[in-house]
């Protein structure tokens, strides 16, 4: 199927926000989505944007059931490693189901990874649930490490109340 | 103790570089390390930097055995969730041994939330490994919540020539 990679503009945010809940819908997590395209166009397209965004487009003849021709999304960001130096993170990667297998995931993987090495990126990382096979066994025969198994990383969050305390504390230092 | 928290300068970049080698011994992988002060002073102090960092400094009468009076650090970045919006990523937290017991790393980690709620992120992420008891248990006791134990995320990357071939597949794309 033919598709085209480009990078996501402020008029895609509708588009994205709903392959965002539809990605949550298949991490069973739909209620954790607090995000709208109000956010992402405020949040991405900004003078300091938190995150950039590739979009998969197919032509008009190709488009979904319900009428969309933008069927894939990559959001990533640059992040640091005090060992290696400047990487990129791709915290989204998503393809509608009825067009997956036309190779849209990987291209859109191979792009994200293109722009991390224009900007000198000598990594690119991402999470995954860990029954979400089919998405384990893609990065892992792209050559991707799975560093929980190999190197037993945890990841951490505060948010809510503890991160509040957290910041509370700070004013008395 | 007496301690002070503040924004880390361009010129602080070689006691940063000290402590990140610090920090691997102490995770057990020194010979990860390929950051240099040099990159250090590049990736972090340029227009737009790939991390910010706090330094924790101690009075010169409480100077480390070696003469040391920046005796901690925590560099962060920003980060962006779909599901919730910015958050704050906490790269390395490091105090160093002699100086722990303190509450130098409980300010170092309250300053960075209070930095974040400033930038209106509602998360502080970090990464751990598994077989590091006494961070896991800090963390916890502060409320944070072990993501890889309740939800199952795992982290993957793609670095070397499983990045290099990503990148170069992008081109026939």
């Amino acid at each position: 199927m033919n598709f085209k990679i480009r990078p996501a503009i402020k008029e895609d945010c509708k588009e994205i926000s709903r392959m965002i809940m539809e990605l949550a819908v298949y991490e069973n997590m739909p209620d954790q989505v607090k995000i709208a395209h109000g956010e992402l166009e405020r949040d991405g397209f900004c003078e300091n944007p938190f995150f950039e965004c590739l979009v998969a487009e197919v032509p008009e003849e190709h488009k979904s059931k319900e009428g969309f021709t933008v069927v894939g999304y990559a959001l990533y960001f640059y992040t640091y490693s005090t060992w290696k130096g400047p990487s990129i993170f791709l915290e989204d990667l998503y393809v509608m189901p009825e067009f997956r297998g036309n190779g849209i995931g990987k291209g859109l993987l191979c792009k994200v990874a293109e722009v991390g090495k224009k900007k000198q990126c000598v990594r690119l990382q991402l999470s995954v649930l860990d029954w979400n096979t089919p998405s384990r066994d893609f990065y892992a025969a792209k050559g991707a490490q799975d560093l929980t198994v190999t190197e037993g990383w945890h990841a951490i969050r505060f948010d809510g109340q503890s991160l509040d305390n957290l910041a509370n504390e700070a004013a008395k230092i």
